[in-house]
């Protein structure tokens, strides 16, 4: 079995010398304005601030798909999302600890989370036996057979160097029976503790606990009451975007935010879809991931303010608008509708580069008009106005 | 069988609208110094001017492969080659046209030369019958069935709105039958006089002819002395980088680049790999084109002073260095080998689109030194330190 970690990667003694020294352990978070339950706000670490409420593109593997880092800033991200289970089977969180860390390693040099394994185990990993110490799987690349506990876990995101680590959960398939999501849930808790032991206090980083309980609300009130009895620096809500829907998981949302501490970030795990979003930041919460912009990017979808457009539809081979007139990203700046269509239809890269980038661009742009929703009093309005532009569907064909 | 042009398609009054006015017909070309028979000049077209030597990277379908237009004219590159034969084909040069021209469907305002599709109706179309009139071949698409005459192709390059037109030739397979050589030099002769003939006089717009003759010597003469008779506005080798190699190659460009004008560009199509393009500047070529640094970087080997470097290579795993520490590209600025080795592990497009960004870089500032050369009139020294440095290889492991 493979060994994960150095021999005292806990130690202070052993910890890469690219932890900074001059800022105060843990990552810091200010509500700067409310509107409703949604709210505004301000997360400061290691590598700087974050504006609230934030979305993180996904870079599982230290890229965020199809962009360069250069790119990624300009759509004005602040956090990236990366994988500790991606990114301790290869490269190896050792050699990225060696390179420097994940945000040299990568040219990122803005605030970085990463997601523990918990949800990875579940969707890729072969032969997987959870039990009270941890997980043991089979690697999704090669077979080898590794260990996952919270304390490993933990100690792979130090050797990263990330500002946000996750603790370890253990995340169940959508639908699951009640007797498995409980043991999830409780497993959850008590990693949930030992991660929290095992995470160093570091200058501007901090770790996050989760809630698990899938949609059953009285799971989810007893798992939010054991996390948040832990002194982690933030809160997450896990096991959601798993197919249970919007409805579901806008309910699990309004329920369980509000047993969240407000002092702390609150962060919807794995979501979502534009829609989803708007939803649950009203409903108070401040961080969010998704693969969507950047997958659907690369099969030639693109998210506007008037809906999902499908740049392989025929109506778009002679249009010469931009995707969105509105929209300022280098794609709707430059490239005509049609010549997007051109690039998906001969399957050239540059097309999934250039969705990627307005679908990144949107996502970030959709935050920054939350933010300022929640600032003026009109977070209502906001949503209102999203959901209309939707209805009214793509611009009419020429 | 699918007609590529509208009626009057050659008639001034049917020409798209995007053609300025203000330039005088024809592009201009200024021999500013030369060192031995290499030169050092200056093309100017209705989009800007063009330093020589000059390498033009690859855009087959209206893309140089995964490149934002604004990377590659970050990389330095002032004009790029498209391809006549692929975007009749698709998505078609009267739609191009209606969307206002190559240069705004694909976001670059600088200069573009298209390749006529004598090339690729030899490489890629199926059933292609040649005869004194054309080539009759079925698309590699979608086997439907077009004709391409000298006439059509000039047409269909006119609709692009490209600034260098090429005339259509007959490209023979390496190694073929002298008949068969004589055959197309005789056509691409015949074809040269009608191009000519068709493609209209237009402000800071030109057309080159081909010099077409396989490693025949005598067949060169006798093709560059019909060709140049034509008033073209530039003349191109055509029919070498088919597997000839590099000492056949050099001993056709050596003997055919004394026959051709002074006065106006050579282009060397095809070629190369630097060391070809190094010695075939020392002929007195002016132009160049090649899929290489494109296409190598989607395969994950990159061009260096030191020669090619194949990333996959376990030897870079845990290399903090750059590709180049000499090199001033966003991907040698930013990211280390370690990175570009995890990237071609991990089969993430980012290590396709930061090799290509080099390559072309590299590409770009070897012809900037070769034009530095030149000028300085030390162009033996470079030749013999491009050399020496090659030989050296790749940077020693740590």
């Amino acid at each position: 079995m493979t060994r994960l970690l150095p021999a005292g990667a806990g130690d202070a003694a052993a910890r890469p010398d690219f932890y900074p020294t001059t800022v105060r352990p843990g990552i810091g978070f200010t509500a700067l304005s409310t509107d409703g339950n949604g709210r505004r706000g301000r997360i400061t670490t290691a590598h700087g601030s974050v504006e609230t409420p934030a979305f993180m593109p996904v870079g599982t593997q230290a890229t965020v798909k199809a962009m360069t880092a250069e790119a990624v800033a300009a759509t004005g991200a602040e956090i990236v999302l990366a994988n500790a289970y991606h990114l301790m089977l290869r490269p190896g969180s050792e050699r990225i600890a060696k390179l420097g860390g994940l945000h040299q390693f990568m040219n990122w040099s803005k605030s970085i989370l990463t997601d523990s394994g918990g949800f990875q185990v579940m969707s890729l990993a072969t032969l997987r036996e959870v039990a009270e110490n941890g997980v043991v799987f089979k690697s999704h690349l090669d077979g080898s057979r590794h260990e996952l506990t919270p304390e490993r876990s933990m100690a792979v995101q130090e050797q990263l160097g990330v500002d946000i680590a996750m603790a370890l959960d253990e995340c169940v398939r959508y639908p699951a029976s009640e007797e498995d999501v409980r043991r999830a849930m409780r497993f959850t808790i008590a990693w949930a503790e030992r991660a929290r032991a095992a995470f160093p206090l570091l200058p501007g980083r901090g770790v996050f606990g989760i809630i698990q309980g899938g949609v059953d609300m009285t799971l989810r009130t007893e798992c939010a009451n054991a996390v948040t009895a832990i002194p982690f620096d933030g809160f997450a809500l896990g096991g959601l975007a798993v197919g249970e829907g919007h409805e579901a998981m806008i309910a699990v949302v309004e329920h369980t935010t509000p047993l969240l501490p407000a002092a702390k970030p609150r962060y919807l795990m794995g979501v979502g879809k534009p829609e989803d979003i708007v939803a649950a930041v009203a409903c108070g919460i401040d961080m969010f991931d998704c693969v969507l912009p950047t997958r659907s990017g690369r099969t030639n979808q693109a998210f506007t303010r008037r809906g999902e457009v499908n740049l392989r539809n025929a109506r778009h081979a002679d249009d010469p608008r931009p995707l969105d007139p509105d929209c300022g990203c280098p794609t709707c700046h430059g490239y005509a509708r049609a010549y997007l269509h051109h690039l998906a239809k001969a399957e050239e890269m540059l097309g999934g580069i250039l969705l990627t980038w307005h679908n990144v661009h949107y996502y970030q742009e959709l935050m920054n008009g939350l933010r300022g929703a929640i600032v003026a009093g009109t977070l209502a309005d906001f949503r209102a106005g999203f959901a209309e532009q939707r209805a009214r569907g793509d611009l009419a064909p020429l």
